[in-house]
């Protein structure tokens, strides 16, 4: 028996996400806080390990539609956004259409579940090619239309007229992932979500200190809710991810003290940055930096020497480099070993 | 914009999952244990909240290969069970066929990838129904075959020998679900492992104590397992839940002393069940026992009435009901309220 020919054949062509663990000092590679809440952990004592989670996390959505100012079935819980790219794939099917460079699980996600990917490059100020999509959206009428603003690796938001014109252009739904938007001076798509009934606003906790938690959530009109609940296994969060969090949310100032933080240490680096010659920088709304250098490789392996983890993004922009903000004094040693490294 | 139109037709006639909280006193509605290893919920404490999990789950699958005398690349972990048959399905297509009764979960997940079912019904001793099996798999060929055993609901485990010829008739992967297992006389399947390319054993830490955690996890062989993990996303199993399994499942003495309590309440019940005139019941080999009565939904009623949830099935198994083993206790409690309801 050959179990290669018995995989799907878009399945089959997937290479494994290449999550391998790099040895490193100062970990600036994963777009993580460089701040935790561990105070929160508190409350895993209180869980009954016996028990199912709550499969509708009430607790959850209670605080976060609180904090939203929205209703409670404008919003689904997802095990990280991954799971929810995996729910809205399965629930409206391909083709499925993405700008690039832009966050890799949309079109893995695609292949893995056999829908068609229409991939359209991003022009050259690294904003959405109007030019391409909408005739692109005509032409082969995807379903899904998934927006990283800001985007990851690019940092930059894309520019709010040409989403809502790829919006208003189409019949499926358009998701605009904010993953990085509380690192960003826009308001975001939350406000304009009663304007747009194929508008569908997706987000997590954990750019924003709660990675470990696993907790994205999406928020939409409560008929998108409700369809992509149908294919939502039902224990999808489990039961220490839904108290944590709920008790991290909690703590608003807390959250907003971390993110201020960050983006203050986030404007400190890119100053610092721009001062290094032969160094080109791309202006950035999230928690982390993208530059290009001469030879990305030998900068990336020079930072590494020096215990500095960065994602080396060579393979998917040229000679590029990401690097995620950190503590103070994790971002002044890596502003010490990139001078060292040389451009 | 109909949303209800753009959604793929196979979720759209999907229901969602009705995970709606049933107050009670007593919970023996949904195969938990009654015994919890929050011990093992101080690891908790220890997590960097804002760090991504390990995405290979190192740790968790050194301590259960270890544990299982098998090589780490024979698992895969899975935000419980449900997210391992996701995958399966994903990576491998249908037709998938599955007996009934049996696990909800195959054929809820096989629609909402839009794969085709195959139920065949139980024979009248709730086995598997040879004669109706095997040319279905001559004639349908799937992809994929769910064998729950012990089953759920039904309680009880399949022949080995028709597993067995499945097996060897199927061209397709069988996948023999062990989530019941630890409470079975019989031995499973994983000594057979050696001997059959196409079996895939799936576990759960759910019915063992750990049900908040959502802890699946597949044995296969490393072929098998590398096409599924192409599909995983990276970080589905969050850092709590592989920290605290892998400190429950180093109480390795204590976890066995649970499942033989269990057990021998288990034996304890179903005597005295016995005894109860007019109520039918049905072998069991798992943590659980379904029962007949005249008319399920009153007694359901009355049941909970008392403050008893256990799990009505009549829409499935006409008039039976399935109750979890508790504590001595609340099993008590139900034999008490069981017979003052009446059959």
């Amino acid at each position: 028996m050959d179990i290669k020919k018995l995989v799907k054949k878009e399945v089959s062509s997937l290479r494994a996400y290449n999550a391998r663990e790099i040895p490193c000092r100062i970990k600036l590679d994963a777009n993580e806080s460089p701040y935790g809440f561990n105070r929160a952990l508190r409350v895993a004592a209180g869980i009954s390990t016996n028990r199912y989670p709550d499969p509708e996390a009430g607790e959850l959505k209670k605080v976060l539609a609180k904090d939203l100012g929205i209703r409670q079935d404008m919003l689904l819980q997802g095990n990280g956004s991954d799971e929810l790219i995996y729910y809205l794939i399965s629930t409206f099917g391909g083709p499925v259409l993405y700008p690039t460079p832009t966050f890799s699980m949309y079109g893995i996600i695609a292949q893995a579940l056999g829908e068609k990917k229409i991939e359209i490059a991003l022009d050259s100020e690294l904003d959405l090619d109007i030019g391409k999509i909408l005739p692109a959206i005509k032409k082969e009428r995807p379903k899904l239309i998934f927006l990283s603003s800001p985007n990851n690796p690019t940092g930059n938001c894309f520019s709010t007229g040409r989403i809502l014109e790829i919006i208003e252009s189409s019949r499926g739904i358009v998701i605009v992932d904010e993953a990085y938007q509380p690192f960003s001076s826009e308001k975001g798509f939350l406000p304009l979500l009663k304007d747009y009934r194929n508008l569908v606003i997706m987000r997590t906790l954990s750019k924003i200190g709660l990675a470990a938690l696993r907790l994205g959530y999406l928020i939409a009109a409560p008929e998108i809710i409700a369809e992509v609940n149908k294919v939502r296994l039902p224990f999808n969060v489990n039961s220490l991810s839904q108290a944590i969090a709920v008790s991290a949310l909690r703590e608003k100032k807390q959250l907003i003290a971390h993110i201020k933080a960050i983006c203050s240490e986030r404007d400190l680096l890119f100053r610092d940055m721009r001062k290094i010659e032969g160094l080109t920088l791309f202006p950035t709304e999230a928690n982390f930096i993208l530059f290009k250098v001469n030879d990305a490789d030998r900068v990336y392996s020079a930072l590494l020497k020096k215990g500095i983890l960065v994602r080396n993004l060579s393979e998917t922009v040229k000679d590029c480099l990401r690097v995620t903000v950190g503590t103070p004094a994790e971002n002044k040693a890596f502003l010490k070993a990139l001078r060292q490294a040389g451009i």
